[in-house]
């Protein structure tokens, strides 16, 4: 069992048939696609709240306000991703609808800033959800400590772990393992808000002691628009996730566009009145703004009870789907990088799926940057939220941007006309028709573009010292190297597709080869090769052994065996080239006489044969070994790495495993 | 320059031919062997000062006959070696002797502790050079702060840094350059012990005042039989490297042994007077144990006078000396850990020379080794010298021991008989001749063998807790080492070697091969490979072209092209290996296709033929292409690396230095 697991870790091998073509009935593509948006208002009002803190309490009321512009930001991006739903029924991501409208570089922001954006949805989500925790343990066990800031950090890196460790495994994305918590969370929520207004309006409802939710978040700032704008950038985090939907189109159910727009307007309703009312609820109990309890865990303890099974189910509903947020970058990461790695932005390999048929290394990638960010702020969700959103606006933004580009070809088209539009690989992507109301539809696409683009400069300007600066400079520099990744694929594959004629010229005109074999002496590793030169050959191939003179008496007894075995009169003569120094320098003195063929002859080919005996065995043998012997076959082999015209042929002879000489001594 | 000195940091490469045979005559041998052991009186007397210092200042006395006796040593070991000399004219060091009389086991055990005693001669050295030169600027620049233990470590490396380099440059071992600081050295000691026993005779020495000598060593242990035994311990530090002339022999004109016995002769009586004249006159002018000021500055400046050019004359040249001395171990070093390694007890590459026709490798070991102790002990005299010394007390006694057995083996033979001696490599050692007074030859070495062993085991025991158990555990751990190396090559070579049958019986018989071209497609990279196959063959050659389908289209096409180019019919069918998984693992699936051919015929030998591009220009920029890529090439020649019966050949085609993309984007 062990050893199997330290064998396969992450399970047996996959075959590719196993690749699962799931369908989702919309109850579950909800649980699936809705985890990230909806688990956004785990933390959106609470950072309202911490930056209007700053100003004092007094200003909380704001918050109502602030939200209520964000939920109706949240039904103008319904309305422009049900067009793109409709119009990209294939998957419509801001990568697919960018790189159909309005070309690769603007591609390439897009992708990017999403990139970006699911791994921070990772470390806030964990950060968020042990936040959660530490407040529900703190509640049941005030004896216990407050889990301070490397306790947090442990435990959400040890979270990230298993998740990494789950993903690596492969998660069969069944709709039912998402439904449990995401519809658990979804009853406790308004559960906690039914019971929360039925006494805020028929008395009941307590308010929330200061004294009671530890370190308070206050300064003495005045309430600018600055500080407004703060506020409102923190708590736009809420609608972070709801374009998830657009990219999974095809996992829904026939007919899947409807449906999927159907679901997203679920998905946006449940999500609006939720945070609506808990931002209202926050106020109505005098929530504080805290380090050290989340506005949540004050949400429940308030409206039921501190010792409530109520509030267990509040607390751990909402940790539990902020963990399936985090899971779905899982999904989209890995299917974003390997879509760019696909059109040659980033490494090919992202494209791999490994044996368990999950995109293992993008897996890693993202665990391993979301580790970063967690370990450098400490999973803090504060220190964290200026870095989150401002990619997925941008997105918003591009996608949007390209869906008025794609109305504006609409419109050119007559009544009947068809225009499909394939991706680089030849997928249709999307089909351009005749539509009378195509101004209807810009003008909410356009609008859409217009707002998220506002948003996405005041996030970038209001949060820019605290955080928001990272991404600024990273998502350009990001872009730049996807490009020299790039133009690194061109530029090979333009080296290496022949044309038609070079290609007959090279199957059909005979190549002239010297066969070169540096040998040493006459063993048991040496005399295998020299057997297979001596059956070699052809018409256009020279044949020609090599030794460099280091050692006079070797160098004499090669040459006596070569004459006894009469080699030169089978083909292979033997040159025994002068050594320049004491014997330090074999390698040396092998590759300036290969030199000095090819430049004598610039249509040979060499073909340096290296004989080579090779030690089995555990690492620290097989190194103990290596580091006793001159390695001439290795340096060799290195010395000729970028050498043109020449091929290196190695072979080996394996020792056996245990050295014998422990008896001979 | 620059440039220059960066291709070239040690100049430009020399010829086998360059390569020095001078012989010395013996003014000039004098300082090239002597430096060594003269420059021990630099610390000798001061370290028996300071251990009798913890007992009190008023058991100096002491040191007087301590030194009498050490000195008494001396001449001892003078007899037994003049012995050795004449007996092994062609260079008569422990090793040589050990194994010529005593056998393989007991000459690694002397190597091993000279080539110990070479590192710790330099560390030593350097030390008490940076320390003499410390007291004297102490004495001129009384307002410069003492150097502390940080600056001397620090001084102490830099010293040793240029000596590596100028080593590894190459020193002619001109006697000349030896000559004047020795000389020099040799002239202002005994001119300073003249001086001072003139003045101590008729009147004028003065005192050291402890005053002004800075940190007194002080403690009020009881002078007992351990702590004289830790004095004369320490003093035996005086003989150190007299044992040189021994080992060079061959560097002297002719008659060699008789001018190495003389210069030995002169070497023991300048050594034993200066050191028994500076004990005495350190003790007639109360000199001090001091760790800030050393011994020789305290009698320049108290039989000169601080400001005097002599007390200069008397730092520089102590400083010089033991710069010298410490310049020994450069070619003392190497030579014998080259002896080892040509025997194969340390690894081969020791035995080289490099483009400077040094030993570099042994060079840089052994400053590497010397700069750790440096640095671990703080350039500290004290701390180093139990250390020292117990080395060079074994390799007398197992030298010594050797000469007794070769006496025993002399008393056999005949008057006239001669037996003549070889190393491993077929060099006279030594010749046996009859000898009428091997008796008292014997009871000479004898003598000294148990001396000095009765020396070795003093030592250990009275400086074990001080440091000489790391020498004690090093020793056999080492010898351990070296064994095990040996045991190594001994294996290798029984298994490489082939018997005459064998090797007539692969030069005759045919054998059997499959090459196995690995394709992915038609690109300018494979094709040289694929048309090299076409080419190839014989009567014993079956041919095959193996690709993995890990995309189907790129299948398709490529089985279009061989039908195409009627590839099958010039003799390389194509062979479209299923993957196993999602494209992952194309390495995996042709090392279980060849395993399997492998497993089918147990005769047949497999030529997997690699095609690769390569990326030319720098490392980042190798590297940067290497990380996008597959690498399936790479990984290939890995997973064969230590595979019985396959041959790896690599195509590789070398792609231009910079990518021509850029201009295309």
């Amino acid at each position: 069992m062990t050893a199997r697991l330290l064998r396969q870790p992450f399970g047996r091998p996959l075959r590719r048939v196993d690749l699962p073509h799931q369908v989702l009935a919309k109850k579950y593509a909800l649980p699936v696609f809705a985890s990230d948006a909806l688990s956004s208002v785990a933390y959106a009002t609470e950072e309202i709240l911490k930056v209007l803190a700053l100003a004092g309490v007094a200003y909380f009321s704001d918050s109502l306000w602030i939200a209520g512009i964000i939920t109706l930001m949240l039904v103008v991006l319904l309305l422009s991703y049900r067009q793109t739903i409709f119009a990209y029924p294939n998957g419509g991501g801001a990568y697919i609808v960018a790189r159909d409208n309005l070309g690769e570089g603007i591609a390439q922001v897009a992708g990017c800033a999403l990139l970006i954006d699911y791994v921070l949805t990772v470390s806030v989500s964990i950060a968020s959800g042990v936040a959660n925790l530490a407040s529900g343990v703190h509640q049941f066990l005030p004896s216990v400590p407050d889990w301070n800031a490397p306790a947090r950090t442990g435990i959400s890196l040890f979270v990230l772990f298993l998740m990494w460790y789950v993903n690596k495994r492969g998660v069969k994305e069944s709709g039912r393992a998402f439904a449990v918590p995401t519809y658990f969370f979804l009853a406790s929520t308004f559960l906690m808000l039914g019971v929360g207004f039925f006494k805020y309006t028929f008395g009941g409802l307590h308010s929330v002691d200061p004294s009671t939710v530890g370190d308070l978040v206050k300064a003495d700032r005045s309430l600018g628009l600055f500080l407004l704008l703060r506020a409102f950038a923190s708590g736009s985090t809420a609608v972070t996730g709801v374009e998830a939907i657009s990219n999974g189109i095809t996992a829904f159910k026939e007919p899947k566009s409807r449906n999927a727009a159907t679901t997203m307007a679920w998905m946006c309703g449940l999500l609006g009145v939720m945070f609506l009312g808990i931002t209202k609820l926050a106020l109505a109990t005098h929530a504080q703004a805290s380090t050290s309890e989340t506005v949540i865990s004050q949400l429940g303890r308030t409206v039921f009870s501190a010792g409530s099974p109520f509030y267990v189910c509040v607390i751990f509903s909402t940790a539990a789907v902020l963990v399936m947020a985090a899971n779905t970058s899982f999904a989209d990461f890995p299917r974003l990088a390997a879509l760019h790695a696909g059109d040659g932005f980033l490494p090919r390999w992202l494209t791999d799926r490994d044996n368990r048929l999950v995109y293992g290394v993008g897996i890693t990638v993202l665990s391993l940057c979301s580790g970063l960010l967690i370990a450098v702020f400490h999973a803090d969700v504060d220190l964290l939220i200026p870095l989150y959103a401002i990619g997925v606006f941008l997105s918003f933004t591009i996608s949007q941007t390209g869906m008025v580009v794609r109305w504006r070809k609409v419109a050119k088209l007559q009544p009947g006309e068809e225009q499909p539009s394939y991706s680089p690989e030849g997928v249709l992507v999307t089909t351009l028709r005749h539509d009378p109301r195509w101004w209807l539809k810009l003008g909410i696409n356009g609008f859409g573009a217009v707002m998220t683009a506002v948003v996405t400069v005041v996030f970038g300007f209001a949060k820019f010292t605290e955080g928001a600066w990272i991404v600024v400079l990273l998502v350009p520099t990001l872009v730049f190297v996807f490009f020299r990744i790039h133009y690194h694929y061109r530029s090979v594959h333009e080296q290496l597709v022949p044309d038609e004629a070079l290609l007959s010229s090279y199957l059909t005109t005979p190549a002239r080869k010297l066969m070169l074999l540096a040998i040493n002496d006459f063993n048991l590793h040496t005399l295998p090769a020299l057997r297979d030169l001596l059956q070699s050959g052809g018409p256009y191939t020279t044949r020609q052994a090599v030794h460099v003179d280091v050692n006079e008496h070797a160098a004499a007894e090669l040459e006596r065996r070569w004459r006894e075995e009469r080699l030169e009169e089978r083909g292979v003569p033997l040159v025994i080239l002068p050594s320049a120094f004491g014997g330090g320098d074999v390698v040396g003195d092998l590759v300036s006489y290969v030199r000095g063929i090819l430049a004598a002859d610039a249509d040979v080919r060499v073909e340096v044969i290296i004989p080579e005996w090779s030690a089995s065995g555990i690492w620290w043998r097989w190194l103990f070994a290596r580091g006793l012997h001159h390695l001439t076959g290795t340096r060799l082999k290195l010395a000729f790495l970028s050498q043109s015209r020449v091929t290196v042929t190695n072979h080996r002879y394996v020792l056996a495993d245990r050295p014998r000489a422990r008896s001979a001594a």
